[in-house]
């Protein structure tokens, strides 16, 4: 297994992450999960763009080129062998004394991991995570980053449950999205998703969904499932009906007519 | 510079995380700060009681016994010749493929490093951050966690404003903590501080003021500081004057004689 470092591929068993780099300690950097098929990375301006909107936030200086960054990642795939397959490209403020404060100096740090792409899952069954909230009011709700805890602990709380995958509130009781992915769901013939400032992501494939197919942001209660005649997930690696939530179906409980239309258009 | 790494002192520059350590990844680890003072780790049983808390609150497994983790606090100090200094002790769930799921097996990683006791700061001027908020909803507010992005945010937003640190507000709109600290307001005599579902870390410094001098939580508010006649900041590295926040005095500006008498308590 190959992954790229800091400009060049290494072996896997000898990447090395410098235990003072802050994306170690402190989580302090910026990541993107990307699809590639059939040996190509798919929308790659989108990631790039709410990549260099993430480091921008945090202040974090891309080490290389966006240019650098492309030939990175289909490197990095066909170093692993892999035609399709999920990148996860992470960049971190690198190295730095301990303490908060920004460093004077920063050397940032970027990693490629490459895997499998995963096979095309059932229609999810989701719970509604209790444990957790998603926090609309930071900055990082909007980027992606390596601050996962609140999305572990959800799914770990949807583990328990022997569900697929848990949706996160926000702070004033709505549905923001899931661990992993967008929500959408459909109404009276509508497309709905929750907008950013409700704590959703701007998703690569939310984006799409939204531009391409018609769809729109509405802020969303719980209690909007149980009038929905569907509703799926979408992120980088695709569209995904949800079909249960807390154990009640979702419309008939199975895959709907327009999450298959969806599926087939953005593929 | 010598770092603690799962059973053993190596040299930092040999010290290595896997890049698919989740604790890189995803910041899926606790930590403790910790402070030494004449050779001597402080507060270790609060620092101990939280970390196996929040450890329990991720589900990982911590690799050693409390007996060894004092052994490596002491052994990395020793090493570092430091006689007061500051440890900072991480543990990730450690390396796994890609993705959220928890893993079926997982080797978690302890790191240790150490540095010196920063110098007595000066009174801290503060401003209240509105780059992001404090998540009271999260699990991870209740202990220390390799996720500090708001708190970067936050301390970034400070620097800018040419102020030592940010008070973070929660998703009501009232006072939670600071960046690095908790917050405590002297009002009408009594010591106030955040309760935790406010959001405000249960920290080990604050949890001495409660206990031995009487200190009581409460709601507060932002307008609450112009009626306070001192303020003060606390964390593992001791007790801070807090004198004005975004530019208005606290009381008349200066360190008060309740702050003076707690630093002398405490130390």
């Amino acid at each position: 297994m190959k992954v790229w470092q800091d400009g060049r591929l290494v072996d896997a068993g000898e990447a090395r992450i410098d235990p003072f780099d802050r994306g170690f300690c402190l989580g302090d950097g910026v990541a993107e999960s990307i699809r590639a098929q059939s040996g190509k990375v798919m929308r790659l301006a989108s990631h790039l763009a709410r990549l260099h909107s993430g480091a921008g936030a945090l202040g974090i200086t891309i080490p290389c080129s966006d240019k650098e960054i492309v030939e990175a990642l289909s490197a990095t795939l066909v170093a692993n062998g892999l035609a399709h397959g999920m990148l996860r490209l992470m960049i971190s403020r690198g190295p730095a004394p301990g303490g908060l404060a920004t460093p004077e100096r920063t050397c940032p740090s970027m990693v490629i991991l490459a895997g499998p792409a995963a096979a095309e899952p059932p229609p999810a069954k989701a719970i509604i995570a209790s444990v957790t909230r998603r926090n609309e009011f930071s900055p990082t709700a909007r980027f992606k980053t390596l601050n996962d805890l609140d999305n572990i602990l959800a799914r770990r709380e949807a583990e328990r449950l022997r569900a697929d995958d848990a949706l996160l509130l926000n702070s004033q009781g709505r549905l923001a999205e899931s661990t992993i992915a967008n929500l959408f769901l459909v109404i009276d013939g509508d497309i709905l998703t929750p907008p950013v400032n409700e704590g959703a992501l701007p998703g690569v494939m939310r984006a799409e969904v939204i531009d391409r197919l018609g769809a729109a942001t509405a802020q969303l209660n719980p209690a909007d499932l149980a009038s929905a005649s569907e509703a799926f997930l979408t992120n980088a690696g695709g569209i995904r009906a949800l079909v249960t939530v807390d154990g009640k179906p979702i419309g008939n409980g199975r895959e709907g007519s327009v999450t298959a239309r969806l599926k087939a258009a953005v593929s």
